[in-house]
């Protein structure tokens, strides 16, 4: 199909495929002549997956072209892929936080961190820090269920990590780690409306 | 203090907290000649909270004038304020999304809907169609979970509801929703390789 059949299908303007093109976030049609190309449905693919990388998870172009770097590149062993494809969404950057407080709690609370790195520790220790700072006093016991709920969750996804090819694992890891985010949260915000509901009402009490 | 002090005690540039100042984020300090002002403990507790909000949670300075907004001024009943501050934080702008999936999937989970705006349901709507146009096919059993875990932590965040005042418990709510965001997130990227090196190892099978 040509640029703008493409575009009518993706429902992604041809100014924006063209760009994506440019950032080698797309690859290639095969050239039809010296000014025309032709797409198929692997261009579709891979604009529908940009489009949920930028639009659902809003993703920067780089973080996206790092991403699909790990889709399309898998790491040769599996136990590398967690960190390769972790490394591409929030980069290997360890923060200046302290990340002693986040082992003896997450310790505490019988979590195995061997296998972690310290990226990851020190997200999880600015994330605590940005409350204190903000002055908003978390509780031990919502801490507690907090920590407990995302390793159930952590526990479901990589139980569901599909292992016939590494392609395809990573793909799930780096996807699934993404794009279940607004789901997540969205899925928490609706709960807090049911749950505030039961606990506050919407009317008042009734003698 | 002058506003150099309130700029290094609170760790951010003078020509930050004057666009602040400016943006109407922060209130005036008191003048003291027609071009000094001094400033106090609350202006320094603002710009920490600014910087948790704009940092921490990411938001723009838009999304942060009306958390604040809701902050300064809570609503009247209790029941109103989750609410409010949800529409704060997401705004009230209903997707064009299908919402009765939504409805059929939380209603056989057990979620009780009744109290629940469309603006909620329609980002967990968005954010399922992302995925799924994204070529990422989502268990029903990992669906569940994250239901049902998050079920769990709007509960656990509910019940932590000050009630002394609306203004605690709208600082509470808001403040929570957002700043614990990038801790659950932060959380479960930790899990998620805590749970990959138990289900992958970190070496190959010692024979």
């Amino acid at each position: 199909m040509r640029i703008s059949q493409l575009s009518g299908e993706a429902g992604i303007p041809v100014a924006t495929i063209k760009y994506y093109l440019r950032e080698g976030l797309l690859h290639d049609g095969l050239l039809t002549s010296a000014t025309q190309a032709v797409y198929d449905e692997s261009h579709l693919r891979r604009l529908r997956l940009i489009r949920a990388l930028v639009g659902g998870a809003g993703l920067s172009i780089a973080a996206v072209r790092d991403l699909l770097g790990v889709v399309d590149q898998p790491p040769a062993s599996g136990h590398d892929l967690l960190g390769h494809a972790h490394q591409a969404i929030i980069g290997s950057e360890v923060r200046p936080v302290d990340i002693t407080p986040v082992d003896t709690m997450l310790g505490a609370l019988g979590w195995d961190l061997a296998g972690c790195d310290d990226a990851a520790k020190s997200s999880v220790a600015e994330a605590l820090e940005g409350m204190r700072s903000a002055g908003f006093e978390l509780s031990e016991s919502t801490l507690a269920t907090y920590a407990r709920t995302m390793h159930e969750v952590a526990e479901a996804e990589i139980a569901g990590v599909p292992t016939e090819s590494a392609e395809s694992a990573v793909r799930y890891v780096v996807l699934g780690t993404v794009l279940a985010e607004p789901l997540l949260l969205a899925l928490r915000r609706l709960a807090q409306q049911a749950a505030s509901r039961e606990r506050f009402g919407v009317r008042p009490l009734e003698s």
